[in-house]
């Protein structure tokens, strides 16, 4: 158990680390700090936290561990005021879904003494703020750690064994790597999905009211990601800007073929690329990351309107 | 109560009728045609229905509804196959997920005397076969019909009260209407997910086992739907070409946009649509179609292993 935990930045992340690291012990004091009163008031009435303060700078006084729950883009100016307030030894961590700019941005501002830990769960809704929040949210998720090599092997332990005990595994690797592997796990996934559910919103040959009617078929699973917080995820694509046009441009090449597969009947063609990504799903429920559940294990049948 | 429903094909969707149209007494007798012997075995231990045939023909004689379920690429034959066996007065429908084609296919063979009121369900799941149906898939679900304007009242009147009973709303549409409108909601949703499972596959800068391990961030959403069937899908991608080219083109536009506004850093841009695109989802929850719950529903914490 470490004495003081700060968290900056309370919504879906930070409250989740919150709830578990009170239910599993892992800090004797858990410290708050958010940009805007209302979510302090309500990551208080939920008990998320010991200490509550809007000021940043207040809430990493004495603490062991500090992770940034934040928005991308408020990085730089937050470790600026905080920057003097980190005691020496502390470990600064953060949630961010991007990391080589976060190393950029953040990195020349650690003091000497400090350790730099960032890093990112691969978990979350499209959910956000404080009451979206629940323990366990990283149970059986990774998280991926980016330290720069000359940090010290004991604080990459300490936050391995932070997320471990908040139900992760944890993956060390390379910033511009994660940043890879992201752009085509998450952050293309986002972009096709907020596009096509644009694009169905702008059309006039078929009304919104139709879209919204017959979107069982398949359009309705983009827009849960779709969903998700506006500005966290400009923020993704403002700095993460140079993999996501990577893997977007490999994404757009091969729609090309697949457009003209359909364009002139390509069957075999198309029967074979449909036949192979089946196989990814396999591979990803069985490596626990997904449900075996027809439909995600959505509710069918009478209660499906209650439940909405 | 009708006499006979005949089901040509026991897939996802037939086996769903045959549950249904049993529990709800909604035909004396079922029929079940199917294609291969090992799929009859399959609906025969399943009990789907009362008579099991090989023969299509065979199933369809005296039934007052025959029901297509198979992939649409297949209707040309069967229609010929069933033409001689159909009773006068009796309907011909389908479940085929495109329309214009069907009518340009079946319709010339249909006998006088036969009514054909094709229809779509606006209902599924990533599986397929006789066993992965279930009463409750039609349930505050559409269902599309799109007879000529020639057909008579009362059948189309017969096939509404059907897919009522079955669970569904019923929508009335032209053909060539109902084959935008699923271009949009249903088949571009299944192109650019079959295809970005596709780019996730075969890239090299990124392992395919990083890919499963790391999908949680959004990328799992689309392997859902590029599980579906691929003869099924292959089918209606040469089926819908056109309506399918065209959305696939509005996307494509679309997705140049953000690209830029990506490659240019441009937040505003970036923000305005993805809040945008929120709304949608909230009101296909408000409409029924969607679960209110986060993440689909899905199981979180200790117990997704062991679902999985
Ligand atoms: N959501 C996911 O699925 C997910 C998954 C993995 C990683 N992440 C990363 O986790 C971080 C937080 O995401 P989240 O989903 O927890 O977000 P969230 O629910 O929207 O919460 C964001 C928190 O950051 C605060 N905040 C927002 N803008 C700020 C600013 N300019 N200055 C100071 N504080 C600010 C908010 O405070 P106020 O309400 O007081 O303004 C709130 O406490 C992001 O960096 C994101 O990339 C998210
Ligand atoms: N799946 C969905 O989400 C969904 C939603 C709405 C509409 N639909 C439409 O419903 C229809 C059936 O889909 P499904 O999901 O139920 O499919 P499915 O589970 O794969 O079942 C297909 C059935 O059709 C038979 N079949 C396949 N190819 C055939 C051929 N060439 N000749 C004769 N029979 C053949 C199969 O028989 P054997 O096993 O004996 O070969 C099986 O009984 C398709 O037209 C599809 O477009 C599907």
């Amino acid at each position: 158990m470490i004495e003081k935990l700060a968290l900056i930045g309370i919504g879906l992340i930070g409250s989740s680390i919150a709830l578990r690291a009170r239910e599993r012990g892992l800090a004797k004091t858990i410290a708050i700090a958010t940009r805007r009163p209302e979510t302090l008031a309500e990551a208080q009435a939920l008990g998320l936290g010991d200490q509550y303060t809007l000021d940043a700078a207040e809430a990493v006084r004495d603490a062991d561990i500090v992770i940034l729950c934040t928005p991308v883009g408020s990085y730089g100016s937050i470790a600026k005021e905080i920057a003097g307030a980190l005691k020496p030894g502390a470990i600064l961590s953060d949630v961010g879904s991007v990391k080589a700019h976060v190393h950029k941005v953040v990195g020349p501002l650690v003091p000497k003494g400090v350790h730099f830990i960032p890093g990112h769960p691969m978990a979350g809704t499209e959910h956000s703020g404080p009451s979206a929040g629940f323990a366990e949210l990283f149970d059986n998720r990774w998280c991926i750690l980016t330290p720069e090599p000359d940090q010290p092997l004991e604080a990459v332990e300490t936050m391995k064994a932070f997320w471990r005990a908040l139900g992760s595994d944890v993956e060390l690797m390379d910033a511009d790597h994660h940043d890879l592997v992201v752009a085509i796990t998450s952050h293309v996934p986002h972009l096709i999905a907020y596009n096509i559910v644009g694009t169905a919103d702008d059309l006039e040959s078929v009304t919104k009211s139709e879209v919204i009617k017959f979107s069982a078929g398949g359009f309705r699973d983009f827009t849960r990601i779709a969903a998700s917080d506006p500005v966290m995820w400009r923020d993704v694509f403002l700095t993460n800007r140079s993999a996501v046009l990577e893997m977007l441009g490999r994404f757009l090449e091969d729609l090309s073929t697949l457009q003209r597969a359909v364009r002139v009947g390509d069957g075999p063609a198309l029967e074979s690329l449909f036949t192979r990504t089946r196989a990814i799903r396999r591979s990803i429920i069985e490596a626990g990351q997904e449900t075996a559940a027809p439909d995600f294990g959505r509710p069918h049948g009478a209660d499906t309107k209650t439940e909405a």
